[in-house]
Parts: structure tokens; C-alpha cells; sequence
């Protein structure tokens, strides 16, 4: 059993860009020539999910330093710092995707001696890097992830922070992967996740293409679910975490953690440490993605709604770091009080 | 302004149904001619809502018992047996239906020394007894209703409870249009209400048509709103109401209660009293109705989940009587401990 999904690919000088919008009933990459069809593919969420996003904005920068490279005359670095200034006004809220671009960028003014064609092999392979080092992440947050869990277990999940949402493998859905890799017998209930639909459209899909038992079910059921299917943890992925621990995901999360509260089931929040914003102190400060109207009122080829309503279409909300049992990185599991184990080392 | 939409017309000796399944983007009417269409309508949910399909059952009893006066043979009040418990296997949770039928067949069984033709009018004028009473007891649930609200409020509400869901006027958003006809400012939220879209597809277009200030957002944004938009009241109807006060209501609304309890916001259900029924004892022993995968899985247009993938679609959920602040009737204001305040007359 092959376990996860290949969002994107650097190939012969260009990023190859799964079109996540089209699945789970179509399978086309989008190739990717230039920065700007970059930007495009993460503000339209072709690619989406707070890692992916931050990998795919930096290849995003090799291919400006591979424009630049070409282009007769300017300046190689003000050329890049452009690109990356707008690379990171593609989408606002998961930090991932600055952390990527000022990785890049630092990078190139360390070097700022080299000469463009090494600068751009050199951009290069830190963007692998970036991509490599997140399946690393992934695989050990699963194996951190996974031993939360018991050998038999019902769990539910919000948007998707899977293989799809990563370079690979996942973090919420990674931790799911390593409990079936250790033999642990999973079954996950899916939020089909309004209004766009991550989680029937593409959880449900990935983790069918692994073979993991898997229930859709609206977002609005959750709170029967928990009553009524003895649902052992919610685990999700974040798309920014407050120094304190207060985490932004996908909108819904708010709502699913305090269900979980008033059941008693742990709730439980998977990322990369790069997902961690230190210098934002507290959720609260946390800016929210507001997206268009047509998203809820017409995204699935329907009319849904009556003309000139007024919709509210937040991407995001905040979950309280007092909801949340426990924070799960490469770096180990994070327990209360997060302002002290979000910035140690193993938190075991 | 004209307040409120009405869901269906007796004219002609045939039952003319607001086909809401094409709402808001088409107006068109089902006209019935006999009872197994109606029988069609409320399965189908061209028609639907508690009280709504209680109303349209009784006049279905009425076709039935014109279909037997012109069959040639057999017993009059056989075939109008038949017709109640074919009838009656429509839906299974809204109790308005069972309690609609019965009050049919009681007349008949107390007439049964009639003529079938005076039967007929008898029972004629028996449904659109029932028709005109759930217009006045949903105006009087408005009054009750809308006292409990401050002069200027946001409220959130869920599904469709409106003119749509009952004979006119509608309960849950009878209160509102009653606030609103006492001059208060209100300004309302509306869960969409997957998968199906009743909030947007019904309540917003209704509301909007009333012209009150009308936003539409996803269910998985309610816990949002609660904490950032200052919602005064959650405000829902019934499907069935048990002895004890647990409220079975559309799938979404559990979820909803927990969330307005943890916000510390009131959580009021406003139905009429033939939506409670005193035979079950807890919300545990109501029978909850499940529905086709399709509905989740492609109910808008477009696929938006993988072929084969499991789901779960029950239509209604539980609220148990502890998340519930009151329940409002035409009786009145009826407050904890339900066992007692729903037995007794006006709550006050």
C-alpha cells in the first residue's frame, strides 16, 4: 500500500503543479514556466495547505532567479526580491509561505558574491531542501502522531493537512498513515469542509487511494458524530500557530474543537514547526483570509443562494490554545502551557 | 412589506405545492391530484418542514377521500385508512405529519355515520382548519417569540423554520418577522444548512423577499460568527419535541446548541405545540431519518467526492433539553424543567 499522494514536482527547470481544484474526478498538473503562473496555482488553491504552499512558493523563487538569469540587464537580486515580495501577497494567512520565501531570500543574500548561474543552482537546491525536509517532518509528526492513538481507533477530520497539503505524506492525515503503517486499525470520519470542499474532494480521495476506512459527512454532523460514533481524537493541521499556542486553520476547526471539548475527546493539532508564527503573540492577531462570495454561493456549479445576499466567506478562524490537548511537530508533542513547549526542543 | 411566502394553496379540488427543490433560482408549483403526489412532495422534499408537510398531508387525506368517492366500490373508510399510513411512511421524524393524519382519520371515525360526500367536505374543511391554525399559531409563536429579543439584535439561525416550513409565516422566523413588525433592528445570520441549502436556498431567500438584513456563511462558520459578530439569539425550529424538552431538529442544529452554550448565548427552538410529542419520553427514542449519500456526494451540480466513498447523511440530530433556554409555542415561553412547563398551559 503506497501511503499518500505527489502534490507537485520540479522537472526539467519547471514546477509541476497537481490541480487540486479539478479532484477527485480529474488528475491534471498544471506546468509551471514562470513565477507568476506560481502565484496564480496558490492564490487559486490549485495548490493549497500551508507546507505545500510554502515548497511550491519556493520553487516559485527558483524560477524568478531562471528569469532573471535570462533576462538582459536589471538587477539578479532586486529581480528575486521582487518576486518574493510577490509570491507572498498570494495568500495571507499561512505563515509557511513567508517562512519559505525568506528562506530563499536569506539564502540568496548570504551568497550575494556568487554569480547568477551558481546562484540559481544554489536557490535550487535549497528549494529541495525545503521539499525534502518536509516529507522528513511529515513522516516523523505522523510517528509522533500515531502514538497518541490506540490500536483501535475512530477518529475525525477537518479540510485536508494530508499528503495533498504537504510536499507528501501529510500531518493530520500523516499521523493517520503511520498509525495503519504500525498496524493500528483507523477509521476516520471526513468534514466535507464548505465551502470548497477539501475534505470530501480530496482527504476522502487520498486516504481511499490508501485504503483507509473512510465516512464523509457534513460539517454540520460533526457534533452528532461525536455524540453517536465514539470518535477516540480530532486531529487537524494549522495554517498558523500563535506563539501561545492559539492555532488558525481552516474555518471550522474553531467550532470543531469546542465540540470535542464539550465530549471529552482530544483535540489535537498537527504541523511543522515552520507553521509556528513567534512573533505573533497571540491568535487573536492572526490575519484572516476573507475569500469571494461565489465560492459558497455558487462553487458547485449550482445557484445556491439568491442574488445580491450578502455572504460572509472567512477562510480561516482560531482555535484557543486552551482547546487544543496537545500540538504535534517534528520536534515531539506539545502539551499546555505552549508559550514554554512550543519553544523547546523535544516535547516527548 | 409583506411577511413571509406561502408554501402551498387548496384550489379547484387539487393541492398546489411550492416545488422547493428549485428555490430560489425557479418559482414553479406541483399540482396535486391525488394522494400518493402528495405522498411524492413531502418524500421528495418539495415540500417540507414540520408543520408545512402535517398541512399538506391533511390535504392529501382530502384527495383521498375525493379518489374514493369516485372509485367505483369498496370502502370508503378503508381507502382513506390506506391513504393516512401511506402517508404516514413519507418521512419519518417530524411528528406533525403522524399528528396531522390522525386528526384526519379521528373526524372520519367520529363520522363515520356521514355520507361519504358530506365525509368529504367535513374533511375539506378539517385541513384547512388545520392550514388556518398553523398560520395563527405561528403569529402567536412571533409575539412569544420576539418579547425575549432586545431592541436591536444579530441573531443565527439554521435550516429553513420559516413561511416555507409551515402553512406561512413560519415559526423560528415568525419570531423574527415579528420583531421585525414591532420596529426592532435585526439583523440575521443564516447557516447555509448542507447538504441541502434550506438557509440559503430558502430561509435567505425568504428573509431577503421580507426584506430583513440577511447573511449568508457556511454551518462549519457558526462558531466564528458566535465569537466575533455579538449574536444575541440562536433561534431554530422542531421536527419533533420529546416530553422531557430534547429537540429533534435538521442535522447541524446539536452542534449549533453546544456552540451557543459555550458562547453563553440563549438557544431558543419555536415550534407549535403538535410538534411535541408526549409519547417519547427522551430525544434518545425519536426516529431519525437518513437519507440518500447522493445528497452529500453530488447534490449540487457537480461531484465532489470520490465514487464508492462512504458516507453518512442523517437528516436530523438531537439537542438534549440541558442546551435548550426555551422553547417557544403559541402557548408561550416555555422554560426548564420541559417535563413540567410543556404540560402545562401558557408558560409566560
Amino acid at each position: 500500500m503506497e501511503l499518500g499522494v505527489k502534490t507537485m514536482e520540479w522537472r526539467d527547470g519547471r514546477l509541476y503543479i497537481l490541480d487540486q481544484r479539478l479532484l477527485p474526478t480529474d488528475i491534471q498538473f498544471i506546468e509551471c514556466t514562470d513565477y507568476k503562473m506560481v502565484f496564480e496555482a496558490i492564490r487559486t488553491l490549485a495548490v493549497r495547505g500551508a507546507p505545500a504552499i510554502g515548497v511550491a512558493a519556493a520553487y516559485g523563487m527558483v524560477l524568478s532567479a531562471g528569469e532573471a538569469l535570462s533576462a538582459k540587464g536589471g538587477d539578479f537580486h532586486r529581480k528575486l526580491e521582487e518576486a518574493g515580495d510577490y509570491l507572498a501577497s498570494s495568500r495571507p494567512t499561512a505563515v509557511n509561505l513567508f517562512w519559505a520565501i525568506d528562506r530563499m531570500k536569506r539564502l540568496a543574500d548570504v551568497r550575494k558574491g556568487s554569480k547568477p548561474e551558481e546562484l540559481y543552482d544554489l536557490l535550487l537546491c535549497e528549494a529541495q531542501k525545503i521539499e525534502e525536509e518536509d516529507v522528513a517532518m511529515c513522516r516523523t509528526i505522523g510517528e509522533w502522531g500515531q502514538s497518541l492513538l490506540p490500536e483501535e481507533c475512530v477518529l475525525l477530520t477537518h479540510c485536508n493537512a494530508g499528503s495533498l497539503a504537504t510536499a507528501g505524506y501529510g500531518t493530520a492525515l500523516g499521523v493517520i498513515y503511520s498509525a495503519v503503517s504500525a498496524g493500528k486499525k483507523v477509521r476516520v470520519f471526513v468534514d466535507e469542509t464548505r465551502p470548497l470542499m477539501q475534505g470530501s474532494r480530496l482527504t476522502a480521495w487520498e486516504l481511499m487511494q490508501s485504503e483507509v476506512h473512510t465516512t464523509i459527512i457534513c460539517d454540520n454532523m460533526a457534533g452528532h458524530v461525536l455524540r453517536e460514533k465514539g470518535v477516540d481524537a480530532v486531529i487537524v493541521g494549522a495554517d498558523r500557530i500563535a506563539k501561545n499556542g492559539d492555532v488558525a486553520n481552516k474555518v471550522g476547526t474553531y467550532g470543531l474543537a469546542v465540540l470535542a471539548d464539550y465530549h471529552q475527546v482530544p483535540f489535537y493539532v498537527a504541523a511543522p514547526t515552520s507553521t509556528i508564527d513567534f512573533s505573533i503573540v497571540r491568535g487573536e492577531d492572526i490575519p484572516i483570509e476573507e475569500r469571494d462570495s461565489s465560492e459558497i454561493t455558487e462553487g458547485m456549479g449550482k445557484r445556491t443562494a439568491p442574488f445580491a445576499c450578502e455572504v460572509y466567506n472567512p477562510a480561516f478562524d482560531v482555535t484557543p490554545a486552551r482547546l487544543v490537548s496537545a500540538i504535534i511537530t517534528e520536534r515531539g508533542i506539545h502539551r499546555p502551557p505552549y508559550e514554554k513547549s512550543l519553544r523547546e526542543g523535544e516535547g516527548g
